[in-house]
Formats: structure tokens, C-alpha cells, sequence
């Protein structure tokens, strides 16, 4: 199915037609935004190329490894136009900033938090915070680089970072925001009904793709006013370009989204920034330079930001015209393949209230004396903020609201951690779940079918583990714990049969005289 | 149960304590805030009574009267402190301002707006805007009203309605807004289980108690610059008080509530206006200055303002502080009388995003041929807007998608009614439900019992109304309609027995014998 890469191009050499240093000191950026000669070039080549289908992970088990998935069309997307040290490099970058991930895809590099990492405080340290990326990662030289801002302005103007960080040209500000990716939970709906299956889009994210930061920056708002002269009237959107290559049937392209004007008026809510947690960006974060976009969608706080354009419209980039979109489950106009238009979904901006149970675990075993102890997050986007996490022990009947004290500090833009102790008395397969409450009274959906939606975005219901119960606290429980270990047998794995009688042969006997099969007469 | 009024306090007359025109021009508002001696002569005349006790209404079914609910205690109140006028001119204006409304509570002034009128236009009428007046309709002269900035602020200053309606002073805007009442749908959450009970402010509202208007006024972030100089930086809420007086547990206020400072900051979000639909604000709705606050709790929108106060915390107004509170419907620390103190519920401010079915009305019988036409309203506060509303004809399994084309014009600010011609097949007792989402990627919970709170407040479920559906394309309900026909006899009532046979006898013999009742061995 695949086809072997070539390495020139009517006779020209691919490294020279992009060269892996475009610029001095911008490694691993490529124009192509303002270069419809090389855009034109990669279509013919891709064209000449049969690449791998995407991996149908929402019909198997996933595999086991770490990297869980390989990336193997999009590293042969890269490859084909003769950029695999891009390939390489993103993957060494990981190992040297990111090396105790969840490695959900090895290329484009999106890894996921460890839950024991994710839970530690309520600031994610930068070595663990999760990573999303839509292609390689650029490496470049902070006093080289430069930030254009373009489009309608009413003066178009580049800036070096030096400028940028100098406090006495712009007004700096410390936000403490929570960025998600829209795809954080999403294997609950792949469980549910597979949806598009795309091996970039879709990947299978658990509940560690959202973590939370101190960013340091300033507003974009000031630099458009300060740097720019602001914008003209017409402006409604600004778009933002990252550095990265990112591929789309067929196209190459650099990443590109937007976000509209009125949020960008907003000071503390879009950020250029350059420190993450008092550290400067690592370059998988996007170093020098990314913005980040409170209360977003992960996708608009753009990493290696080099340029900014102010607009009419949102950006044509397919990443903001052609995903991230909000589909229905069912609908009239709609319903996946058969019917899926760009325009049937709206474009995901603002996030919705969710919330996970990040311990115990899935599926886990757990001994205990009558009450359990769980623990997560829960966030808010859209500026509003976390007023109060209910979890359930009952599937979603009865909800304990979990205690003021026992949630982390309230930010307008961050998520709070929780724990709670529930009484549990029954013992056996029991589901917990948690949903949350914010500043709007807006709260999360009961069951996973209640927001499950064909690209598998938001996963917004009430978080669900399922959990064994088993209440120690209860005679014949501890009795039979008790005989387990005389055994030298534990309870797990729970299918495995016991290795003693499960009752007495007497008392059997007993009983069954007692409470006979079947009926007397 | 109730003791009888006296006309004097220490030998001076009510009327003269407490004169209803206080000042020239503003007849029925009396000044309280800036008066505790006035404050304690009614706290101890309140204290000399006994009160009637508020209707069990949650337990009984209501009165079929117009209005339905009488106010008993709180017209008791004012007759308390000689302030009966303040009663009668309440009523006296409805009938005037609005008569043709689904009158909840006589007094104070509780209106809901007809089905009909709701779903006419985008616009609601200002005579059938809905109405929640937590006190009397004050009556005052516009040339002689002044509206007071005081507190936080550079320089506290009085405005003039001449100079706040100067464009040359202040810039003016024109903002389309719906004002939701917390209390909308409350009846849902009353027929699962009682929560709070006041006669007040658990009124059994339905589906009406919401509308959207085009309010003309100059942005609140503007006057307090413009007049005022600035807030200073301690500045963190603003205090709205109206004209009209409030009674809550023996004591007497100006009603009193208060918004962010941040909220103030969005020009378009908190609006001092004077214009509703292009006519000045009718007397009922705050004539002739309110707050309009876009995308909170219609508490908020302070009718008859006269002041408002620059404060470091919110007001500390029982509306405020006491009232609209949002509590679980069960937790460790809140559920209900033996546990809710004010504190552990939250500030009810900005609004979720909900949605109603406002025809077919709920328990009504529909003969249709395969399809049911449905209509309604969808909206989301907190600056969010609709995206997408769903409507599900098998109470929640499948939800069809409201084609763009039949929902009204998208607002910032306000909502949006939609119509959808659902395909329904079954016939009996069939349960539709919709729900909205909101451009946050917001829903509604599936179930009132989800979103089912102490206080009853916000009912944000899935609206769902019961339809007895009659499918007369399929043949042998067309016969059976036109039998009825025959007989003189319609569908309705459903519970009546039909006059004929329901099968012909010997029809019934050969069906008897084909599908006999016992098996044949």
C-alpha cells in the first residue's frame, strides 16, 4: 500500500526545496503560507505517492506500547517530501522533555499526562503537562526569531522577542490557565459507537489530555494597540501561524486557526507567552513564542507562533475551517459519513463544564471498610469557573457533593482538583461518577450517549469508572478475605475460579433443606 | 390566623412615617436604605402582627383563577406599615400595562406571558413581557428623577434622566437581550419533589417567565467613567437599588442586588436603559431607568434604579446575599431544611443554557398523519449563544436536529425559537423532549431530577411534555376516527368510555377463536 519516498523534484533536490533551515536559526520551519510554489510542489509529490490507511483502533484492542500508536502516515506524509529529520527530531525532543508520558501517537507527538502526575497539585509541572501536536517540532533560536503581525492593522510590524519581553514596551501578566484538548475522554465514546476514525484527529485520549499552568506573557490585545496601532474596524478575527508543517488531503500547510476579536478584547483571556510555570517554554510547548487562549479549545493556543493576521473572517486553515467541529449524533442533516458536511458542525471554541474521576482506576478491585476515596478534576472553559463537584456511588442516582475544603482554589480560568470520601456499603460491580457544577449552573449530561457526537470531540457527560466492591467491614466478607489468604489466593484476577469449596458440604446441605430449588407442593 | 392593621406608630400616623410620595414626583417609593430609623419603627410594627402562612401550593394542585396566586402575605406586609396604595396601584397598573397575561401572583406583580404571545416574534411585546416584581410599581416623574453613584468611585455624583439621555454626554447603544427569571420551568422541579417553599419566590412559573427585548441605554462601564470619574481600584461589585420597597423575615429594604465589576467592563453586558422596543420602559418594567444585565439571572436587571454603589463585595441585600441561591439536590452538606444555610449553596448569576417546548402544550392529544410539528424557545446566558437544538420524539433516545433555517436569528445575548416537524410513527402516550447547545458545547442534563435543586431554581433539563399521539395515516385509526365521527362522539376526554362496541361481536368470536386467551394444551 505504501510507495517508496523519493528524493528530488524535476531534478531538484528535495532538501534544497526545503531546506530543514529555511532561515538561519529557524530549524524545522518551512514557509508555506506565503510559498504557493512549494505548496504546489508537495501536492504533486504526495500525488505520485499511496500512503498507510489510518488504524482502525475503534474496532481493536489498542495495542500495549508506549508509543500506543506509531504515526505512520504522517511520518510518511513528511517523508515523502523529504522532511524526516522533522520526523526525528519531534521524537527526540519528546525523549529529552517529555520521557515519562503516556505516548499516545509518536508522530505528530501527542502525549498523554500519567494519572499519578496529573493529580500531584494543581500546577502540572511542564515535564508531564500533556502535548498535542499537529507535526514536527520547529527548534528556533530566540534572538533570531521575529513576530510579524499582519493583515487589518493599522500598521503591520515585526517584533523580536527582545522587544516583546521588554516590560517597559509591553504590560506583562501571570495567568494560571487549564488547557484541554478537545479529545481529553475520548475513548469513552469510541466505547459507545465509533465515530471518524482519522489516526491524527481521533486519537483515543484518556483523562490526562488537560493540564494547567502559570503562563507569563502579555495581552494580545495591548501588542495589537501598542505595536500595531490597533486593528481596523473590519477586524473580526485574529489568526494565528504557527511554525509547525501540517499535512490535509493531500495539502501541506502551516498551522493555522483563529479566534475572534471580541475574545481577543478580553486582556487576560489570549496571551502571547513566553515562560510556562516561571520556566521559559520547553520547544515541544512551543518555544520562543505560542499564545494561549483561556477558556479555548487546546487547538488555538498556537505553538511556535511566528505570525499573526488580523481579519474579516476566521482563518481558512483546515484545522480552523474543517475539524475540531461539533457534530450531532443523529440529526436530520448530519449523521456521519453519510450525510457530514463542514458546515453541519459548528466550530468548537469555548469549553463546556466536564470533569473526571482520575482515582481508582477503571475496572480496579478495591478492599475497603465501608468508604471509598476518589479523586480528579474538574474545569469549566468559556470564563466560567468551578462552583461545586457532585460524585455519585450509585451510577447517577444520589450525588455527594464533594467539600469546599477538599477542592483546590477557584481561578476563572483553571480547573480544580477534588477528592472525596463516599460511603459505599454494597459490595460487588458498582459505577461511580462525577459531574460538575460551574459559575453558570451549567453541569455535564448524565450518560456518555448524551453527548457523544460523530468526530468524537468534548467528551462532556458525566465522567463513569466502574469499580469492585468489596466492603471488608461485613463478617462474611472479612471471613471469606480471611479464608482467601489462608489459601494463599487473592481476589484478583476476579475471574479466576477459588481454589477451596465455596460453602461448607453440611451447611450446603442445610440450606438447601431450608430454601429448597423448587417449590414443596 | 392573621391580626388586623393599625393606622398609627406611637401615636404618629403610617402615613405620615412613611408618606407615599416621599419626594415630589416619586409616588410609591419610599426611602429605607438611608433610613434605619425608619427601618426599625417597621420591624417592630411587623413584630405586633401575625402574618398568614405562604400556600402550600407544591402539595395541592393550583387554583384555576387569574390570577392564581393572591400574594396574602406580602400585601399584609405593606398593609402592616400603612402602605396599602403601594398594593392597589401594583394591580391598577397591570390591568393597565398588562392585562392580557397569565397572571401568577397578584402581588407582588408576578406575570407570565401566554404561549401564544411568546412564540409570535423574536421580539416579545412589551405588554406581555414577562413580569417578576419583588415589590410595589413605583411612580415616578422622569424630569424630576435622579440616579445617585455613590461608593468606590472618583466622584460620586447624581444624573439627571435629561443628561444620561444626552448621546453628546454618553454613547448609546441598542443591545438585543432576553431576561430570563430563575424561575422558569419551575413547575417541572415542584411535580418531582417540593423544595422551598415562599410564596414568593418559588412561584410555580411554567414556560413563560422569559423574553427578549432590543433595550436602548448607554453601557454602565461608560457612566461610571464618564460621571463619575472612574471606580477606584477596590471596586469589585456594583450595587443596583430600586425604587420599590421588599419585606424578607420581619424586615424592610430597597431591593438591593449587585453585579462584578468584570461583568461591567463588557459594554454591551450591563446597560442603564430607559428604552424597551423602541418605547420608553413601561412603568411595570422600571420606568423610567433599570439595569439590564445580558446573559445573568433577571434579578439582576434592577427596575426603578436609583443608585448605585461602587462596593468591594457584593451587596449585601437578602436578594443578593439570602435568595437566589443554587444548592444540590442532595449532598453532604446542603440538602434542604435540615442543612441549608446560605452559604453552601452559590450565587445563582450568569444562566445555563435551556430550552422549552412551548407547542403542543403538555398533556394535549394530536391527530396528525405521520407528523407532529413542534415550537419553542432555546437560549444560553453567560454570553454564550444557541448553536443547536435538539428535539426527541421517544423522550431522549433519538434527538433530530432543528434545521438553521427554522431557528430565529443568532444574538450574543439572546435566544432563538425554533419549529421542527418531527416524524412520529407510534401512536398513545408519547414523551418529546428538547435540548440546547450552546456555542460552549453546553447541554441540558436529560432529566429534571438532574438538575432538581433545593431552592427550585434554574430548571435546565431537557423539557419534556406528554403528547397522546393519533397517527391517522395508518388505517385502522383512521376508521376508528371516522366511527367516532358517526357517533357524535370526538377523542376527547381520552378517559371517556367509547358510546358503540369497540369490535363487532362477531368479528370478535372469529378473533377469539383465532388468538384464543388460554393455551390450547
Amino acid at each position: 500500500m505504501t510507495t517508496a519516498a523519493v528524493d528530488t523534484y524535476e531534478g531538484k533536490p528535495l532538501a534544497q526545496l526545503f531546506p530543514y533551515e529555511d532561515r538561519p536559526g529557524w530549524r524545522g520551519y518551512i514557509e508555506w503560507e506565503d510559498r504557493p510554489d512549494r505548496k504546489e510542489i508537495v501536492r504533486e509529490l504526495l500525488k505520485q505517492r499511496t500512503f498507510p490507511e489510518p488504524p482502525e483502533f475503534q474496532f481493536v484492542p489498542l495495542p500495549t506500547t508506549n508509543p500506543i500508536l506509531d504515526g505512520e502516515r504522517f511520518k510518511a506524509y513528511h517523508e515523502a517530501i523529504g522532511m524526516k529529520q522533522i520526523v526525528d527530531v519531534s521524537w527526540e525532543t519528546v525523549l529529552k522533555e517529555k520521557p515519562n508520558m503516556t505516548h499516545l501517537l509518536q508522530f505528530p507527538y501527542n502525549g498523554e499526562t500519567k494519572f499519578d502526575d496529573l493529580m500531584k497539585a494543581k500546577i502540572t509541572d511542564n515535564s508531564v503537562h500533556f502535548i498535542r501536536n499537529h507535526g514536527g517540532v520547529p527548534d528556533i533560536d530566540e534572538d533570531v526569531f521575529e513576530l510579524s503581525i499582519d493583515g487589518l492593522v493599522n500598521k503591520p510590524v515585526k517584533i523580536s522577542m527582545k522587544d516583546l519581553k521588554d516590560p517597559k514596551k509591553f504590560p506583562q501578566v501571570e495567568v494560571t490557565i487549564t488547557i484541554q484538548c478537545s479529545g481529553t475522554r475520548r475513548r469513552e465514546q469510541i466505547e459507545q459507537y465509533p465515530g471518524d476514525g482519522d489516526e491524527l484527529i481521533n486519537a483515543p485520549w484518556g483523562e490526562g489530555a488537560i493540564g494547567t499552568a502559570v503562563y507569563k506573557g502579555v495581552p494580545l490585545k495591548k501588542v495589537l494597540k501598542i505595536a500595531a496601532g490597533g486593528v481596523l474596524p473590519e477586524c473580526q478575527h485574529l489568526e494565528f501561524i504557527g511554525a509547525d508543517t501540517y499535512f490535509k488531503k493531500g495539502e501541506v500547510y502551516n498551522y493555522a486557526v483563529s479566534v475572534p476579536y471580541r475574545k481577543v478584547r478580553m486582556n487576560e483571556q489570549v496571551l502571547l507567552a513566553w515562560e510556562m510555570n516561571g520556566k521559559p517554554l520547553p520547544k515541544i510547548h512551543g518555544f520562543p513564542l505560542r499564545t494561549v487562549v483561556a477558556g479555548y479549545i487546546g487547538a488555538r493556543s498556537t505553538k511556535w507562533l511566528y505570525k499573526i493576521n488580523a481579519l474579516a473572517e476566521p482563518s481558512m486553515g483546515p484545522v480552523q475551517r474543517q475539524e475540531y467541529l461539533y457534530y450531532t449524533s443523529q440529526a436530520r442533516t448530519s449523521l456521519g459519513k453519510q450525510n457530514a458536511t463542514y458546515s453541519n458542525g459548528f466550530s468548537i471554541q469555548d469549553m463546556p463544564v466536564s470533569s473526571a474521576i482520575i482515582s481508582p482506576g477503571d475496572k480496579t478491585v478495591i478492599v475497603h471498610e465501608g468508604h471509598i476515596e476518589l479523586k480528579g478534576w474538574a474545569y469549566s472553559g468559556g470564563g466560567n469557573w468551578v462552583e461545586r463537584v457532585e460524585v455519585s456511588p450509585d451510577g447517577g442516582h444520589v450525588w455527594y457533593q464533594v467539600d469546599p475544603d477538599d477542592l483546590t482554589e477557584k481561578h476563572y480560568y483553571a480547573w480544580r482538583l477534588w477528592k472525596i470520601k463516599l460511603p459505599v456499603d454494597a459490595e460487588g460491580w458498582l459505577e461511580f461518577c462525577v459531574r460538575t457544577w460551574d459559575s453558570s449552573c451549567n453541569t455535564e449530561p448524565t450518560f456518555v450517549r448524551s453527548a457523544w457526537n460523530w468526530d468524537l470531540h468534548v467528551t462532556s457527560s458525566a465522567h463513569r469508572i466502574k469499580v469492585y466492591s468489596i466492603n471488608k467491614s461485613k463478617p462474611a466478607t472479612a471471613r471469606r478475605l480471611k479464608e482467601l489468604e489462608e489459601h494463599g489466593q487473592g481476589v484478583e484476577p476476579l475471574t479466576r475460579p477459588l481454589a477451596f469449596p465455596l460453602e461448607d458440604h453440611e451447611l450446603y446441605h442445610a440450606n438447601y433443606e431450608k430454601y429448597p430449588r423448587e417449590p414443596r407442593n
